[in-house]
């Protein structure tokens, strides 16, 4: 079932510690076969090098596992929700890496401070808020549709700002796919990383100018894009 | 004798310059069979490289060697002292890792700022005082002491709360066995590294919500615990 | 065509992650020769690992593509101008290396605190201001001009401090041919961290006396050097 | 001619790429035959993936090169003062390692702020004046002088605390033999790492207390050290 992108969810899953993004098990990538409405995801807490492509999770649209010896990652209730609210994402990836994580913790939006950041990402990546107790109750669900509210209500396309940070928690990133969803990991801790010594070297530094932002976002997206050999 | 636990708390320690946990000999792994109440130590100043599993110092809980060609760690009797007053505790872990260090030396207890941390440890993680002039007469064990005597001061359990830090020294960190105890340092080096940086992100930020620390650790710990796969 | 110059700036573009100055594509090398005005630069956007020496791209000096199968860097119009206006330089290299990257985040010259930088490059390595709208519209050459009459406005001799921050995104780098520049690039990023970590170490700290400065420069430069083996 | 001393001395300069306290040839290790008053020293300039031991360079006190190819290290004179006037040292190492080399730019004398600092090196590792212009004019020897003069004017014992930071340049350290010396490289690297982080996560810590220096000090030396198996 699906097992072609099983494998492909393995690769992604693989490229976590690949690229340093995870200790231990503090990970997760999952991608949707959006024809089937079914979406496939790590195991939870199982070690990447003992994962197999056939150890990854069948799971719906309402995080019902639906095939897999394993019981799936215990965030999958929030890739669920993301995956419905933002129906033209592929593939979604959590970590605690810990430039990101950081920010996280610190429960700050990260500005935009230069071009690797405009590069992939439209403005500030947004940190969203703490859930209340009630909200709590189903903390995976919930931490999902806070993130879609928040896209909405500061009106942030999915798309264009494909990552977000849960206050005290940690970061997730999206793309059309899962391998993308991990490129977008590895660009945001880059990004974490740079604002963080950025300010440490100026205190009280601005944000690039805008102009300097769409120059570079649009060097890589959409129809006048001339970076690379598409 | 006790070659099994031999094998082990090799193993243990030879995780420690692999997750990058110490410089030259500056630390130690241990673990205990708590029916004959003998533990197995590194032996002291000896170089990761050159150890083997016959190596390893057999030790009672008074600290004295019981078997061994080598000389045990110095701070054996830190970890003799703490085999006795944390009784579930199977394996002990000393290093001077190098936030986790940081914080030590600054002295000040590391606030839980985020799900990382909550996830494995209850509330900050504790730092103890100086010894005073007497009591560093008896210099490794008094660190034990001092330790347990805190933990019961301040009401902390040592089974939720796995680690503490000795003030102008180093970390501390235990577990059911030695791999756990080592876990463990990895987490704390990780949650010591981040909190630090997200200090300086955003200075006066503020622990995370109990709620929230209520949540992560109960998704992994005690009866309702549904993380990983048991 | 150029077949050798080729190698020699594959084998440059290549080092770039070797020394860590490069996530996925986020760098380039080119180098010059000036007997034909050609100069060779790697492709855009192509993957380093799947990079060989038939795949750079050659340009002529008003960046128009001569040779190759694939499009040149982005930031070809940029290195073409460099070229043109700093007629010794032989290899140029433009990396967001995370350490020089966060200074031109942060929008600031680099001071000289020490003889590591002032054994490669004489005094403060400049940070050009952003461009304006109307430059913007053609964005890579003018930041090659604005490099340019930054450094004769500075009176900046480019043979002697052969890198530069651009405000906002990041640092260019050159010398007597690629692997020069490559060498450059990794001074600067060294010098970037040690600069921001020493003004971490004593805010308010002072660049080096500048008769030190010149010791160390003419160490390495000009006719009473005396360092190496030439 | 010494070629035993060469090996040696070779296998310690090997060591500084090895520990990551170098960056392309900036590091040199000597270490001495006091019977025949003679030191061995890496060559100027060579790349440390071309050494071999038979590329060591043999000089007398005076600093005038004795046997070998090559042209010996520029610091060379710096050396042989410290072998002059610390009669005890057997091998010494200069590296512009980046947190030592940090503190050596901010001009400040790092503080003992724990026991992996008081393990090694007695008290404040100092930094020393910048020369005059005068003494510039012999640089590399008057550097030398000038750390024996501190060392003297502050009853620095050299053989208790065997480092110093040259201000706005970087760190020379020394043991009883070239091993030992890069030995104490290491620690400095991480000692001056671990106080910086430690001022940044509190700010206006103070020093350890002495007599937990003192215990962790004579842990490890004189008549009374328990560490280690001898």
């Amino acid at each position: 079932m699906l097992e072609e992108l099983k494998k492909e969810v393995y690769e992604a899953n693989m490229l976590l510690p690949k690229y340093g993004l995870v200790v231990f098990t503090w990970g997760n990538v999952s991608g949707i076969d959006r024809e089937s409405g079914l979406f496939v995801i790590k195991p939870s807490g199982v070690d990447y090098d003992k994962l197999s492509p056939e150890d990854m999770v069948v799971v719906d649209l309402e995080g019902n596992k639906v095939e897999g010896k394993y019981r799936p990652s215990s965030d999958t209730a929030t890739h669920a929700v993301l995956y419905q609210r933002f129906p033209e994402v592929g593939g979604i990836v959590h970590t605690h890496s810990s430039w990101a994580t950081s920010w996280a913790q610190a429960g700050r939006d990260i500005p935009c401070y230069g071009t690797t950041h405009a590069d992939y990402l439209r403005g500030a990546i947004p940190c969203v808020r703490n859930l209340s107790d009630e909200e709590l109750e189903d903390y995976e669900k919930n931490t999902g549709i806070l993130i879609a509210e928040d896209f909405e209500k500061r009106k942030i396309d999915y798309n264009a700002t494909p990552a977000v940070l849960c206050k005290n928690h940690g970061p997730f990133t999206w793309g059309k796919d899962a391998h993308e969803a991990v490129h977008n990991s590895v660009v945001l801790e880059e990004v974490a990383k740079m604002a963080a010594r950025c300010e440490s070297i100026h205190p009280g530094n601005e944000e690039a100018p805008q102009n300097l932002q769409d120059k570079h976002y649009f060097r890589k997206h959409g129809a006048n894009a001339y970076y690379g050999q598409n």
